[in-house]
């Protein structure tokens, strides 16, 4: 759960007459639930109510650099979901689970325009069980060949942060309009750090 | 091309029989191909020499921070490959397939102990035609509806930006082995900016 709470996008992949096809989508969790919403939503949808999905979320926290390219690799968090997503229907849920997709990423729901009626028509929610999720980490130094160790080759880790900058507010901005405590709070932060609500 | 050349993970999906599968790979390219290595390779070839498979590559840029949740959104590049990947047999070609892959992430290929037969025998490499290659682009503000422009909320944008921290050794490393200058090279540069051979 810690890797899907700190995760900002997932890469949804759903099986297409073309051939798989995976797209980069907004985000939300809610207890044993994900939500999915982005443009994959019509690709996802055209057919019915449901469709197998994966989605994966992938943190990638260095190099790995092996005496030999064949052991090197990457340091990560990632977790596989896979199942059954669902159409969200239902008004009230719907905008319960893109209550829950906005705060995912910074929690200021409570600063923005809530959605019209229409908006919500408009707007294609998925709901994914976690009941079939796996998480897979690696950390740590690279594991070479014994026979390598004391080879020539230098061998270590690399590591790769992603970090929030300062929020840069939108050309048309009415002045006066102060920018929300949470995403003020964004800055310098690093994706895994940001600030987030409480929840089960 | 360069979005491709800038990246570091793609997150490639195939279907099975249990629905679709997304893992995080390494790649590499050259030219009009794109060459995959990791995990996902027995998944993706058990059954055969082809198969099926999306391979998409995404930069997270920023969050676009809308008045409305409607028009919430991320600033990214991505690049979305759909194809048949082809399992590289011929000694010779999947030789240089590893070079582009580890040269991808840094060049560092010179620095390594080079691969021995064996390795290369237990290594599945795919090779995946970048003829279907489709990118989006997504920049700068959000987009509002007009009615509520001089609205009371916050409209914005919040960059990220993905770094390498400084080379860690391994613990086991020989003392006195020096790190690779590409390697070096790679401490505070972005994602983007880090040190690249020149390719066609």
């Amino acid at each position: 759960m810690e890797i899907l709470d700190a995760g900002v996008i997932a890469h949804v992949g759903v099986s297409t007459p073309d051939g798989p096809l995976v797209l980069p989508m907004a985000y939300g969790r809610d207890g044993e639930l994900l939500y999915l919403h982005g443009a994959i939503a019509n690709h996802l949808l055209g057919s019915g109510e449901e469709q197998e999905i994966c989605a994966t979320v992938t943190h990638l926290d260095g190099l790995v650099m092996a005496r030999s390219p064949f052991h090197n690799s990457m340091n990560y968090r990632s977790v596989v979901v896979r199942g059954r997503g669902r159409r969200i229907r239902d008004y009230r849920r719907k905008i319960e689970a893109l209550r829950l997709i906005t705060d995912h990423v910074v929690p200021h729901w409570d600063d923005v325009r809530p959605p019209s009626r229409s908006e919500l028509r408009k707007t294609l929610v998925l709901e994914l069980p976690l009941t079939e999720a796996s998480a897979k980490v690696r950390a740590g130094d690279p594991i070479d060949d014994p026979e390598d160790i004391e080879g020539p080759w230098w061998a270590g880790t690399v590591p790769i942060t992603s970090r929030f900058g300062r929020p840069t507010p939108s050309s048309d901005l009415n002045h006066g309009t102060t920018v929300p405590a949470p995403v003020v709070g964004l800055t310098g932060s690093t994706l895994d750090q940001r600030p987030r609500r409480q929840r089960g």
